[in-house]
């Protein structure tokens, strides 16, 4: 807990948000500049814009691609223009360090600039280039950390070259198996993409990092959900990050002439499907709690207007942040599934495909975030993250906390990705106090 | 209807089935040879065999396929070799024509060899073969008809190669546009595909044939339901095709993080698409009738399982013989989805695709066949066919009548196809009986 003498310390150095840099407003803390954060958010977003398109088009930046490789060289100049010294670790991700004791282990913030395809201009990419703001605003106010402030740009966040499993934190982290660089994709072996971007497959082991390497880690996202605003709250102050239980579950019924079987006849297998789609939103709205449960795959055979259909393959989806309730709604809707099969004549396996485990936010990093969006004047809600960050493989590393700011409509992963240029200046403020705040304390809780 | 001389003089050529040709036994009236119906089942059931396979296997047999080719080539020696002289007109349907007096229209019976992929061994080769059947028993008993017998074996009914609408009947019931014959199919253009199984692609329009060719038209076709088989009835008499109507209906919601979108925000496109298939399910079976509603097709975008669906579209069909029932269940399902859509916050439109119009039988010839079943001492039972079939389309230029048969298990359009070695024989017998009484009589009905 903070003390009321060390409280009274950090209000000195509070951080603020002003429109232009520290200096020319001749304050004392370091200060986020709004101006050049909306600025730089808006040149990243023409690397993958679409032809003739404008902001509110989106882009497409995928890992690896010609406009991720473009973009990572335009980010790596602002750096260096920034009087920073960016390097890249071995599995392509960008790091820059700047200022504290050597000796003590960094604080380690930032997020990623790579997108889904047809994504938006602010998922990774506030956080990333509020990193780089937080950098300046320390450099330009002069501040002196205890300990080292390192950012970070982690490469191919989304998942979307080479599927599930290959951010490139994740090699961080320590997850890597033999042969994971042979993975290929669009005929682009792994080890060579990451190549492309400046990593060097061939050492690739020296990318994995131990316990102990960093203090804690914070990363500044937007929401990617509707919580924030339709609060009119401008901080989130992120509890954890949701575990995922999926499961694949196969319906097997009779494929048959859909003129000639009578409707008692028929084992179809969609109508069984169908029953299970609506039992799943049933059982996860039925509890108390923010779990969720999705369907969101579903393939029929032989998916043709005139037979009954036989078979139907889904995933169901549940994510929330205590994994016992989510054994919960697995064993339910394995029990609901085996009613339906029988009111329906159908078979229907359930198996649990994948399980994603919690992160759960370090106690004394939201603290932190929590002080920080104070003493802004900023009202902060504590709430889980749905989806997945780079700061779910790093909580295994050090302590970490995640700043969400609203997304207009909670539309995410969508070209009509928005939240406005003054909370993104909020969440970069509080990043830079949240940061700062960590610093002046002897340990993270 | 039948007066009690006519149905004297009909016994007398009670059409029998026996185990060897009429001529062997001695017997005056014709009778249909269920062994040599039964080889030539098993000899057609190669052509398009799955390498390796048994009889059990079934069967892909597409129109136009070198198969199909040679199945033809083979068909056309055996009636050849039974003393037929068989004709392709333009669209590559084969007749043969027998007896009777050729001012005459001649009487029309058969149905076709084409298959499904992966199909079955009796879906059209029962009728085909039993037609040649037909005409070998009335030669060896040499009866005397007073109409032509004609037998027919149509085209690519199945209309796997060029879709919905292009089965070889169609062209002779005059359903054929211009630039019909320029569709194509892998690469292959209709005209080649027709010329390549005999037909004459530049004089097409000579295969269309005027009301009154023929006096009338019988199918004998397996069930493709399990009807007969339940009840335990050797012979169906088929009322009519059921008309059929297909609705496109497409869910529009919002696509949306699986993780970030609380459940009470959702606009899931595919929960309202399983209300929909459960609505067309309840709407159908609270009825009393026969009618059938199927949702086969259904395709969910983006369709991953970590985003909530936001768009689904679907296939809903409705067949009956009453074209009224059709219209208030197409009402009912356009009611139900305006409810859905407006539960669950989605757009519902439901468009009318395609309408196929009910084909009746001809009283007439489902009396005569009605009669040939008793005069063999075998129960039949009106019902209809759910599925499509030529006669539907030969049912605009003459009276029609199907036979059905019983289907195992009732499964079509699958290997697992089946119908009693005995059940086929009795329904050529049938087939045969039910011609016969036709040409005794002046008028159909």
């Amino acid at each position: 807990m903070i003390s009321r003498r060390a409280f009274l310390s950090l209000v000195g150095t509070a951080a603020v948000v002003g429109r232009s840099t520290a200096g020319a407003r001749g304050q004392s803390g370091p200060v986020v500049d709004a101006a050049r954060l909306r600025r730089r958010l808006e040149q990243l977003s023409t690397f993958g814009r679409p032809a003739g398109g404008a902001f509110a088009s989106g882009v497409s930046r995928v890992a690896y691609s010609d406009a991720d490789v473009a973009a990572r060289a335009w980010l790596l100049a602002e750096m260096r223009a920034a009087g920073l010294t960016p390097r890249l670790d071995a599995a392509g991700n960008i790091f820059a360090r700047w200022g504290g004791d050597p000796a003590r282990p960094p604080i380690l913030f930032g997020s990623h600039i790579d997108s889904v395809p047809s994504g938006g201009n602010f998922d990774g990419d506030l956080g990333s280039l509020s990193a780089l703001e937080v950098m300046q605003a320390c450099q330009a106010a002069g501040v002196t950390t205890r300990r080292p402030l390192e950012m970070v740009v982690w490469a191919h966040e989304e998942s979307t070259a080479f599927g599930k499993g290959t951010a490139c934190s994740r090699i961080v982290a320590g997850d890597l198996k033999a042969g994971d660089l042979d993975q290929t994709w669009n005929g682009l072996r792994r080890a060579d993409a990451i190549a492309r971007i400046g990593g060097d497959p061939a050492r690739i082991e020296q990318a994995v990092r131990p316990k102990g390497t960093w203090h804690s880690y914070l990363e500044l996202h937007i929401e990617q959900g509707g919580t924030l605003e339709r609060a009119h709250v401008p901080i989130g102050v992120v509890e954890g990050i949701v575990a995922i239980n999926r499961y694949d579950v196969v319906v097997e019924g009779f494929a048959n002439h859909a003129g000639t079987t009578p409707m008692g006849e028929r084992q179809d297998a969609l109508v069984a499907a169908s029953m299970v789609v609506l039992a799943v939103r049933e059982i996860v709205a039925s509890r108390q709690g923010r779990q969720v449960g999705t369907v969101g795959r579903l393939d029929v055979e032989p998916n043709s207007p005139n037979v009954v259909p036989g078979r139907v393959a889904l995933s169901v989806e549940f994510r929330d942040l205590s994994e016992a309730t989510l054994r919960e709604l697995g064993n339910a809707i394995r029990a609901r599934a085996a009613t339906i099969a029988s009111q329906t004549g159908t078979r229907i396996t359930a198996d649990l495909a994948s399980t994603n485990p919690v992160a759960l936010a370090d106690q004394g990093v939201q603290a932190a975030i929590g002080r920080a969006a104070e003493r802004a004047g900023l009202e902060a809600r504590r709430l889980p993250s749905g989806a997945g960050h780079d700061a779910q493989m790093i909580a295994s590393l050090c302590p970490m906390g995640m700043i969400f700011v609203p997304s207009i409509g909670g539309i995410s992963h969508s070209p009509r990705e928005l939240t406005a240029w003054d909370d993104c200046a909020r969440g970069a403020g509080v990043l830079l106090g949240a940061i700062l705040d960590l610093d002046r304390r002897d340990t993270v809780g």
